[in-house]
């Protein structure tokens, strides 16, 4: 059986890795691609690395009959996503790519987004979409809020130690570092190439990036106390990756023995053995996570180091995992492209 | 039905993009992988990004045992395939990455590879592995010789057009633009990051460049007598893709309608509509080829933009599409990954 | 003695670019920056890396009191420079680094800018500003017209050749590559490091490329009849660095040679030794300009290769070197920075 | 007046980083240049970027005249620069860019690396070359030792916070990303461009890596205790740049006012305004270090980042503002270089 499928703000990169996914995903057709400033044009007109495909013209959301379509993948801008989900058929299923459904407090959302949410009754209904966690609310959900790319990179670090509680809570440490996709396809002078190659940087430094509301919520619930951690990403010339390095006080050993145990039913996340760490290169353009742990050479302290790739796991390959899901299809189906190297 | 496959020389980067491709390929399963100065190592120590596979540890060559084996691709350094295949069992199908089995003339090929052909019946057996243009011998061969990455783009930018005769044949120069990938994984110092990365530079200027060798063959063969082009690659600070931009004198209508007319059945050949052109993102790490014609402002001039993946279409993925036909397999199986971009 | 200057259209690249090297020019002193959008703003809010230097804030340009400036730099757009420097004090000595002097011919002006010159009355006045074949002229001049990046690698390929009469005038093909600062710090979605990086293109082809105005004007002027050369650029990904390769009919010992003399006592223009070719990295950040010849297989072909800095030699340090004749001052002054290399 | 230069292993980077710089020193004039494996080459032939200098060529060591030397620079690998040192001349003047020289203790030496010191009398003679902290002793030395150029990064950050006793000595994690250009010329397979070019990796991941021998010995003898940090590098596709990010238990404001102050007088150390950070492109190619430090959201912990050039101020800078002092010149001679941006 074929799912008719429908993207929404299929003019972006999460949008373009949903149809590259998509393109050899036996049991998903697309039937509808949207994009508002680009309606009208074909989607090889915007993304000519699609030119193959069979695709439907971009039109505007409000052109879409949803009578027809199964599943619709929304990949539209934080907020403005709230809006159009809340027009949408409510039986349809949706798999939302922003930030607009992750966080279940409306207060957290206020203090991180800058607004409050218009979607409440949604809200409510949403949930989280980090598949290995949240899997079988996942199955029956309508609504699942894709996780944040950098907030699906520390969770998978983390979330196991702290439910088992082997680590110190108070004092984790995460640098992150990522490629620039992830800042998406908008037109801003820090994404120049003349401006980003050959340089590094920080940015959302302090606690800042709203990802950390994503952390927040998260290990709180998962520790049953407040868990703040420290987070700092960084910009990296490179298209797509993310690594994220932790500094954590516990036992190296017993750090690797929970993650290990955690993920060894888990096709996609693939836990190294004991000393050795991942690169992002060895995880681009698919949907698995390489995850490492090394001891300090002071006792008592671990670096588990996550490598994924920001809009494959990180986005749209998560959201195709959970749509796989809730469309009653093999989790894993059209998601095993190996990794694309060098 | 699944085809049992061998790869020779795994422990390149052909190897391993052969092995992305085969990762998903639903009719080929790999049973041996050999790697020299490897043997004895998983493949995922060599290649992490192929740690998700449940491969077979590298071997050395003898170490294989054939009879259990439908195919194997020889993706050994050059000089060495000539050896090795001439010890295989001699039903075996083979399909050769090397440029061993590439010219048909020994003595073209002691004058572009400085030594004498060792493996001369071998040679005479050997299908020139251009699938588009070989096709039905492709599919009843025992030996395909891939052809050269450089030389297959240069190709399929040319050969209609001398077909067709509406070309001058003395006035063609080619301009190709190729990523570092092509070289190979060996310890060369100009193929270090710090060496070229921020930066370009031609190599093999004033035709001397091994894959002239290809393009004299089998130009000259359309042609019905000697053709010799002008050929300057270039080597451009990306890891995948080749760009070759073609400047003939013939008329750029007809240029273009010879081309769009000899590929409109062509699932892997994309011709542009007559003055758009190509970029090497829009096929990286596919088996597609884009190809475009702009006529110059000077009439009866035109100029052919051809670009490709020199990894996938230009050596592993044309190296499938030729096992696919020889198998008796569709062409297009396990090659239909759209490229990945950004 | 110290000079005056003013940079007029400082928040861009090539604006950066002059005080870098002013910064370390012991014959001037930076005393107005202009920048319309920025203006307010301080040099290291725009360029942090011009922290270290005591610069004057930017401001608008009608806030300069031009009347203890020596010399003006102008980096604005073109069309805008136009009108401003109309506005300028009539005797203040102005180097013009737009396109807008560049063409002689209002006609031809209005064919590649697609309006009329608005300033018809200066461009008589002004001296192209290719130094070493306008040295004496510049010395003298008070308005000169940096050339286009592209026009200048172009040109000292081929002045020497066409002014000796060496090379067919009807077979030129200018094949060049382009790192990315040359299309400056605009918002373009196809200058993104997403987009660009990891890729490469063609564009302007087919003769449409503005800077073939001055090639036609230069080289018909040398050669006493129309020359129309070939010419398609490439945009590389990489930062700085132009290469330029010439196909020419001509013997290639003879272009070596006319070459090597004309540049014999340039101490910017490097001739390789015949047979050698240069890299764009060996000239990155400086004023050099590495030139080399190598013969075609095919005899009677000749291919020149030149590499240079787009915002050095191909527009900021070319514009020094013009002032400093303009200035009276030791033309090479302030230029001799090594390239930066890695 | 000028002084004689000789560079004892000139054919590595930080080899051709210092002829770059010696290039425009008034003060400095190379008379020699050695390079094992390319002796008897033109410096041209090995680095093209160099080619418009008048340099002897490259010499072996032995056939070096010491007589007329005034100082040499020794940019020979670990180990090999304690053999030679010791063959030269004992009054000549040396600034050591080895590790060679580094440790004052020679248990922790061979510890670090691997083998006991084999010049233990110079060892003691060595002066510690982080030039802001050990100018007076520099001055007047005879033997100086350069640092690892991660080790100034780390140093510029911590060493006025330890000294003023405001940080917790017992939670410092430095996180640090470098450009590849501080793995040297040798070919590794990690170095290559398909390897590095888009991924990043952490490496001597768990306190392996052996600048924290030099961490460990300034850290605590500023401190008076054992002071032992943990310390992550990790390689970015990029040729230059040290960005060190550091995770710090102590008052934000107190801390930026400790590096404010204790800089305030260096001409190549600029301290950003509190809640500023800074961007390793900033300051490419220059000896100039930017240092930011902005709060945590978590009260009480202070993020301190720092960027540098690993060639310039990590190496090459840095040994020739060292020699400066040696040689009684102006300390900030030949090192006033805008960085080269973009």
């Amino acid at each position: 059986m074929t799912y008719k499928i429908a993207i929404l703000g299929a003019s972006g990169y999460t949008g373009a890795e949903l149809v590259r996914l998509i393109a050899t995903h036996p049991g998903m057709e697309i039937v509808a691609l949207s994009g508002e400033r680009k309606a009208g044009l074909a989607m090889s007109a915007v993304f000519p690395h699609l030119r193959h495909l069979d695709l439907p013209d971009l039109v505007k959301i409000e052109e879409i009959d949803f009578a027809g379509v199964d599943l619709a993948f929304c990949a539209l801008p934080h907020a403005t996503s709230q809006a159009v989900i809340k027009q949408l058929p409510s039986n349809l299923k949706v798999v939302d790519l922003s930030a607009d459904f992750r966080l279940r407090d409306p207060v957290a959302y206020e203090k991180w987004y800058g607004k409050p949410h218009a979607a409440l009754e949604l809200q409510k209904e949403a949930v989280y979409g980090l598949t290995e966690f949240y899997r079988e609310d996942i199955r029956s959900a309508r609504l699942v809020a894709g996780t944040g790319c950098n907030a699906a990179a520390g969770q998978y670090a983390l979330r196991p130690l702290i439910s088992a509680g082997v680590i110190d809570l108070d004092d984790i440490v995460m640098d992150l570092k990522a490629g620039v996709s992830g800042a998406g396809r908008a037109l801003k002078e820090n994404l120049l190439h003349a401006e980003l190659s050959e340089g590094f940087h920080a940015y959302s430094v302090g606690g800042t990036h709203r990802h950390l509301g994503e952390f927040d919520q998260e290990f709180s619930a998962l520790a049953g106390r407040p868990v703040e951690v420290q987070f700092t990403p960084h910009l990296i010339p490179a298209n797509r990756g993310i690594l994220v390095t932790t500094y954590l006080k516990g036992d190296p050993g017993q750090v690797h023995e929970c993650l290990a145990t955690a993920y060894e039913d888990e096709t996609f996340i693939q836990v190294l053995p004991m000393g050795e760490h991942p690169s992002t290169r060895a995880v681009r353009g698919s949907n698995f996570v390489h995850l490492g742990v090394v001891g300090d050479r002071r006792p008592g302290r671990a670096i588990v180091i996550v490598a994924l790739d920001n809009l494959a796991k990180g986005s749209s390959g998560q959201a195709i995992q959970n749509a796989n899901l809730m469309l009653g299809i093999a989790e894993e189906t059209g998601l095993m492209l190996a990794p694309c190297f060098p």
